[in-house]
């Protein structure tokens, strides 16, 4: 048997709930495939502020470090909306991001069969959208400096950021897209804001470069307004893309929507080495929190891509992956994906149900 | 009668050909309402590079700031994609707003009930939709200082832009924008990013304290990724939305694609005093200009805006409003959002069919 540690981050509001299921479905699966884990809870976000006053306490940042991957639930909650940067639970997140060196952000977009009509978009526009975002996700305006506020000449306050990319930053998140679309579909669309931006700019002379050493991948660029269109015109035209941190925040999102169920939606971070960092998509949602009625198959499908992208464990994350499908061809769902000949259960139950066909 | 003097700038690719129509239509409804124009046509974009070597001429734009408003069909084209960036058409875009100073950037997305399939949401979904996306059109990111291309310490090339924003851009677009809402529905939606940059906690903190002057308005702030889905969730929730200038880029041309026909959507562009600079919001569509399949129902609308905002001409506004309602209604399509059962017709003749219902 193989054995890996496990840094769990339940977080805040719906968290706890979701990482409880996923931890049971990964226990029983890598039992089946003669994994063991070690598993380590710790604490982040609002969780983590209102029981040692920071967002992201040393210790949990030293346990994730030296564990073999990290599965985070959700962070953030309306208590701590106000709460001044440096003590907000999202503060947290990017710290643990930084500190993990998870420059890589796989965000998947897929329309499950199963939930097709759940989608705004109509099902033709929707059917068959399989697409897989790559978000650069240590650098740009999110960790760019100069930041702050200051005043200016006219004696008046200013906020700004700085939104800066050094070559190898775009250098290393573009092989890894170019790496990721040849193995989905060969097609990338690197998005960029190159006829205004000169961050842009060197992001896309640097991809173009690139591009020598994948003849086999078909690349394209498109400005961030235009992908914001495409996206709901006609989303089947994406394969991979790749962009930086804001514009991945902003279309990752834009993208799950467009499926219609980001309540399924998993997410995988990931760094040159060390540990990758695994979650669902989807926030906190404080409002259903400790109701039993959190989706619990974006963090189930986190752990898939843990065991795939984190441990190299690809028989494990394929069983998960399948019992999940399973699960749904047999009609559970929570709250948010339920239609009319489904069955409406809670997130333990469906916790039960894919455990059974696990 | 009351007299005005327009400056007409065609650009590049379709422009020429919806600018003509734009004018047609201006001056029948202008001479029905007592209005008469002493147009200009001047160079901006590829078509000035073109003839003078620089995007934005220094004639063009103190013809442009000494009319009374200003109709701009589209700028760009492949032609141009790789010059640098002061030789780039956009540039002269971005020049001519700043010379204007038009810090207000108006786009309406509004679902035409004629036209109502021709989006990719269903029907539902996108029925009835009537949004105003308020974007900050001469300040952050765009135009924020410093910006440019470095080296940093370990002697790699990199990229740099800054996103800033003053206390006073911030109130003058959001009282701008709280003047609008309370013209439409009365709700008021802020973008921002303010769990993450400094410059969003300024923007966020400016708008909260100017919603005290205006009691009347329901306001609510939204971060930027969960607009971008909130737009395809469920786009009815969204009366009047202010955002900054990146953001609206995004989420307006998002907004736009929902309702399904871009073809139709109009902007105007206005400041303090001084011309207003109005366009449709779509692009120049290079591969098919000159072949009269250009649809010239945005650049009409904008001409609307143009009298209803820059003007102060709300009658003649209003006729060239219904006149395209009614030619819609009588079936004239352009292809891009041509359906069967209607008429698929020309730029030109579009235009005609216009005329007749003025
Ligand atoms: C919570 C927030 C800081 C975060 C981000 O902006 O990256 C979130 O929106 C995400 O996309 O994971
Ligand atoms: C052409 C480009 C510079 C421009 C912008 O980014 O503002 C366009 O996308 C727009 O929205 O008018």
């Amino acid at each position: 048997t193989r054995s890996y540690t496990i840094t769990l981050l339940p977080g805040d509001g719906i968290g706890p709930e979701v990482i409880s299921v996923a931890k049971d479905v990964l226990l029983l699966a890598g039992s089946i495939e003669g994994i063991k884990y070690e598993f380590q809870e710790k604490l982040l976000g609002g969780a983590a502020l209102d029981a040692t006053g920071v967002p992201l306490p040393d210790e949990t940042l030293s346990v994730a470090k030296q564990s073999d991957a990290v599965l985070l639930g959700a962070i953030g909650g309306y208590k701590w909306d106000k709460n001044e940067k440096h003590l907000k639970p999202e503060t947290g997140l990017l710290q643990l991001r930084a500190g993990l060196k998870v420059f890589a952000n796989l965000r998947p977009a897929t329309v499950f069969p199963q939930l097709v009509d759940a989608s705004t978009l109509k099902r033709e526009a929707a059917e068959g959208v399989d697409l897989m975002v790559v978000r650069e996700l240590t650098g740009g305006i999110y960790f760019g400096k100069p930041r702050g506020f200051g005043t200016n000449e006219n004696g008046e306050e200013t906020g700004y950021n700085t939104e800066v990319y050094a070559a190898h930053e775009i250098d290393r998140i573009a092989r890894f897209a170019f790496e990721v679309a040849r193995k989905r579909r060969g097609k990338l669309c690197s998005v960029d804001k190159a006829n205004v931006l000169e961050a842009s700019m060197l992001w896309r002379k640097r991809v173009l470069a690139l591009a020598q050493e994948y003849p086999d991948v078909e690349l394209s660029h498109m400005y961030v307004d235009n992908a914001a269109m495409q996206l709901i015109r006609n989303p089947k035209q994406f394969d991979t893309i790749v962009t930086n941190n804001i514009f991945g925040d902003i279309l990752s999102d834009e993208a799950s929507m467009i499926t219609g169920s980001i309540g399924m939606l998993p997410s995988a971070s990931l760094g040159a080495s060390g540990p990758g960092l695994f979650e669902p998509i989807h926030g906190s949602a404080p409002d259903i929190a400790g109701q039993d009625k959190a989706n619990p198959f974006a963090t189930v499908l986190s752990a898939a891509m843990l065991l795939r992208y984190g441990l190299g464990e690809d028989k494990a994350a394929e069983r998960i992956e399948k019992a999940v499908l399973d699960t749904l061809n047999r009609g559970f769902r929570t709250a948010d994906i339920y239609s009319s000949g489904t069955k409406l259960v809670g997130c333990k139950q469906v916790g039960e149900e894919i455990l059974k066909s696990v």
